[in-house]
């Protein structure tokens, strides 16, 4: 029934939500010191009483001014049906992308692409809770524009199609690494104590934050590998802390730990400086990983082409939507460098898990270093929280893209006016 | 006296300005087909009496987006003095553009680096207001992030001042190029009369809006190439429109022209494409020119790093104000690439002319294949315009960053509520 009916969409509410996860060190990294994770929060009623609900994920101050884009793209969006939307999604991605007045703003980058992220992911929210779709439908909902010498179309739909695992995803799920045990901000203690917790819990993949210190890293990542034995995976991130040539001496200095990984070494922008790092890391086992400030598609593009990267970490609301990530998806593929998405934060795991699921049932069909980002928090403020099990992400059941937020957390935390903001000493 | 006060900042305020250009096809092009020239307008009040404007150039909608972000951005400013900035402008500069939690909306691209442009080219103003600065000082300005695997302090240091060529401009001025030629909307009469009008003012570079229709720029690059004569420079830009292989061929098949440098053919996150396209076009003596989105130092550098471009249009509002633009200077000079800053809009001639002098005189001492875009338009609404003799821009006289509009045009253009905008039909 639901996906006969046009879901003409006569509302978009969006809300400023933000979480003081700053006050406990949660989150905290060498750039990232004291986040308080937020998002712009985007509801669409439509006349069939079928309900959207998409967001994007920010770190407190600023959060303002994404809502304040939203606001700016909802007359693009109110008064189209879902079923007009669909059938030319690439059409409508286009139009929220490059508006010819509002792309001077981005163009597809920053805050403008944050909000374009917002609006879309609850438009796949409704979509996705009234039918199933077909691989060219899904195809048909991608930019080629900037892409199309290294990935065509006719390509991109003779990538898919090909896997069908699903099986194996509703036993065993996805598997997943955890963030959660070695915040910049967490003392020894904790992070030993989380670690204790983790391994008891069945992770066995854990990533350390690194970059302010060189030396609190090396006594971080010792205590970190000792606990979790030799055979199980670290990584580490800098979240863009160093310089090329600063990212590769203090990177060696840590190679004894035998990181898998090292995630934004350098700047997000910087995809010949990735792939010089990359060169020089490459000889100590170690990959370069970036991707959660990676601003669209066409970067994206130049990390596979310039061999910047070795672990690919989508985002699901820094790129506009599953529009955009199944481009990136369907690239990394083609250059057979594996998908990593980053997650966390508020919401991101709730989103990405759809991604990654599809990722493999639908393209890679390979778990061979293939893992997502898992952070153990306020996952209790959605309707359907993800729902990890030995250290797997389990294939979400409800319909849609998973990030209704309960009603009561959006008025508490609502910002500035909910209770939460408001009874702060600020 | 001045340069001997503190001056306290005391007030930030921003408004929206837009002027209808799109009314006329002014500005118009492949990809912004009716731009309405606005501006995030910004004033510092100090407690000296001392006065400082700063802007950033937009399209008209969403322009409340970066005046959002700009009032973000006031907490950071406001309390602060002047002398205290410049005594440490890099750390203020990452100040902006750091911010732990705001840095989550760029870094340092899109709405939150248009907005960091408009404050910081407002604390210019008003040090330009004070006294005169020297090139140690200069330096000191720039953060060199991400860019010192081109790029060290020591070096930037090392290429100032060798410089001195001062009285020529105070002379003859520095050489401009005219876009008000042939927007891409204009018929061909209008076309042709303005090429008539602004030949016998002088002007020998012109520069043609091309990409929406290839017939279309054939036609009209044949009519300005034959109007202007072989030995005058004709220049085409595309404005982003198209993907790498088309840009190649499309450009190939307006060779005939001899235009000096295709602008913009691809998207401006797209390096290693305009890399490509900068090969295949060399053979043909078609140069790639790229800038006015390249939305930091880290892009700029890597397009010289990949000799993705042979012309460097920085631009006055896209970048983090003087000190990002110094640091592309330093690095276009160092990489022996001539600058020829975007220019148009609305101010942004006012603001350029300043750094181009700047690169002239301390930078770079050349005028081969050098020029600095102009557009004839809204002039008028400044206090202190751009000069223009003979197709060269004039030295400005008068203290300051130049960018003080009238507050009779503030007032009537203010959007929504300034007459301009009230009295029309939407």
């Amino acid at each position: 029934l639901l996906d006969k009916m046009l879901h003409k969409i006569i509302n978009l509410t969006v809300r400023d939500v933000r979480f003081p996860t700053s006050l406990d060190q949660h989150g905290s990294d060498a750039m990232h010191t004291d986040p308080d994770y937020s998002a712009a929060y985007v509801v669409l009623d439509t006349d069939s009483g079928l309900t959207g609900f998409g967001l994007t994920f920010t770190l407190g101050k600023g959060t303002e001014i994404v809502v304040c884009a939203v606001e700016a793209l909802a007359r693009l969006v109110v008064g189209k049906c879902l079923q007009e939307i669909v059938s030319d999604f690439r059409g409508f991605y286009r139009l929220l992308t490059s508006d010819s007045q509002m792309r001077w703003l981005g163009p597809e980058k920053g805050v403008i692409h944050l909000a374009t992220a917002a609006v879309l992911n609850a438009v796949w929210d409704l979509w996705a809770r009234t039918e199933g779709k077909e691989p060219k439908q899904l195809v048909s909902c991608i930019d080629f524009r900037y892409i199309t010498d290294v990935l065509t179309e006719e390509e991109a739909l003779d990538l898919l199609v090909k896997a069908q695992e699903e099986d194996q995803m509703q036993k065993e799920g996805y598997p997943a690494y955890t963030t959660s045990c070695a915040w910049l901000g967490y003392p020894d203690e904790q992070l030993k104590q989380l670690c204790t917790d983790a391994l008891k819990s069945g992770w066995t993949r854990f990533k350390v934050k690194v970059g302010a210190d060189l030396e609190d890293d090396v006594r971080r990542c010792r205590i970190i590998r000792q606990m979790i034995g030799p055979d199980n995976t670290l990584m580490i991130d800098a979240n863009q802390r160093w310089d090329v040539a600063e990212a590769i001496s203090w990177v060696s200095k840590l190679a004894e730990f035998r990181p898998l990984w090292i995630e934004e070494p350098t700047s997000p922008d910087d995809i010949l400086g990735h792939a010089a790092i990359s060169k020089a890391l490459a000889p100590l086992g170690i990959g370069v990983a970036t991707g959660e400030q990676c601003q669209n598609r066409v970067m994206f593009k130049q990390f596979l082409q310039a061999s910047a990267l070795q672990f690919v970490q989508i985002d699901s609301c820094r790129l506009g939507s599953v529009n955009e990530n199944l481009a990136v998806l369907l690239m990394a593929h083609k250059f057979n460098v594996p998908v990593c998405p980053h997650a966390g934060g508020v919401g991101l795991c709730e989103l990405v898990q759809h991604l990654i699921l599809f990722d493999y049932i639908c393209v890679s069909a390979d778990l061979r270093n293939r893992m997502c980002e898992y952070v153990d928090h306020l996952h209790e403020h959605f309707t359907c929280p993800v729902v990890i099990q030995d250290a797997h992400y389990m294939p979400p059941k409800d319909p849609g893209y998973s990030c209704e937020m309960l009603e009561s957390t959006v008025q508490r935390h609502q910002y500035p006016e909910g209770n939460v903001w408001k009874n702060m000493k600020k």
